[in-house]
């Protein structure tokens, strides 16, 4: 797997210069290096990061203020980009949101490290805290502006409140994808989920067309 | 908390003698004690936790398997008791499930070593695998059931994959509970959840009674 295609640009005034950008790369590839070699995450160093990716300590600090915020970024670059919307409608929103939570499943099932980093990441708080306000907290605002839009649009029950609607779209899928590893996660899963979740699991009544 | 009062009795023919039954407690209790000391999962052995609970390595072997079961035990001692499902109907069965996983996360959330433990025990393969198999996967039987009845019954869709139902009743709730460390888990969560996901996300139509 390269880790290098889809990462997002970090921002910054002096970055996305060619040779910047080779630096940068060749740290956060350090970084999965060391991590495929078998390095527990609480023994990765600014130190050893550095020697392995060929460069000094203040080259890195000048990106990072520290390793959990260089951690977070080298996860971001594991991971699939986060999906453009199409913005059609609700529904369309929803539905590319949660195949990309699929495809997130995906890849974390077929690399061994990434899995092996999930679940070392929980264990250190700091680490832990810094991936939820870079990765998982953006995520969940997108989530909320979709249904927000949807309840406005009337694609979604007016009384719903939007925190508990985004536990039921995501929750199934992160059931299937982080919680069983051995859950099916057939293509057509996150369609199937939303249009359920819409729906409704009561048996359809005859009156109803 | 006491871990004593709730847990669910071990099976087997000798067990279930007083004495028996407070060696057993001994036991569980000095392995709850070294994690309250802060002993990493990891560094707990048979020979430590004998010499913490007073009895020979021996004892604790004619017990449990290996050092996996017994923490396993452990665990389950800690968490409440599995509920007894009115059987009602699926509905009030759901509820019942639904509201121990609420209960299960209120009592995780207020134990900071109980926590601890379930993020420890993901790094271990064994201790994972061994409460996979001995708390997870009998709940989920038990959910099967449940919604396999609610189908014969006229109370779940009939097009419905049990599999796909289970997880999107127990997903809003795990995603309350175990992902979000600050997410609500107001009273009537469970009733919510269960009624929201069978009647659906989707307003109602105004021909519909």
């Amino acid at each position: 797997m390269s880790f290098a295609d889809n990462r997002s640009c970090p921002a910054g005034p002096a970055r996305g210069r060619p040779r910047s950008e080779a630096v940068e790369q060749a740290i956060l590839e350090g970084v999965m290096q060391l991590l495929e070699d078998g390095v527990p995450l609480a023994e990765l160093s600014i130190e050893r990061i550095a020697r392995t990716a060929g460069v000094g300590k203040a080259t890195i600090y000048r990106r990072w203020s520290g390793k959990e915020e260089l951690f977070v970024d080298v996860l971001r670059t594991a991971e699939p980009p986060d999906p453009e919307l199409p913005g059609t409608s609700m529904r369309d929103d929803l539905i590319v949101i949660l195949e990309s939570l699929r495809q997130r499943g995906l890849v974390s099932r077929s690399s061994a490290i990434l899995h092996n980093v999930y679940v070392q990441m929980k264990t250190s708080p700091r680490i832990w805290a810094a991936y939820h306000a870079g990765v998982v907290a953006p995520r969940r605002v997108l989530m909320l502006d979709v249904l927000r839009r949807g309840q406005r649009d009337g694609e979604l029950r007016p009384d719903i409140d939007l925190d508990l609607a985004n536990d039921m779209f995501v929750g199934a899928m992160l059931v299937r994808t982080v919680m069983r590893p051995d859950g099916d996660l057939p293509e057509d899963l996150a369609e199937h989920i939303v249009d359920i979740t819409l729906e409704g699991l009561r048996p359809v009544s005859s009156t109803v067309s």
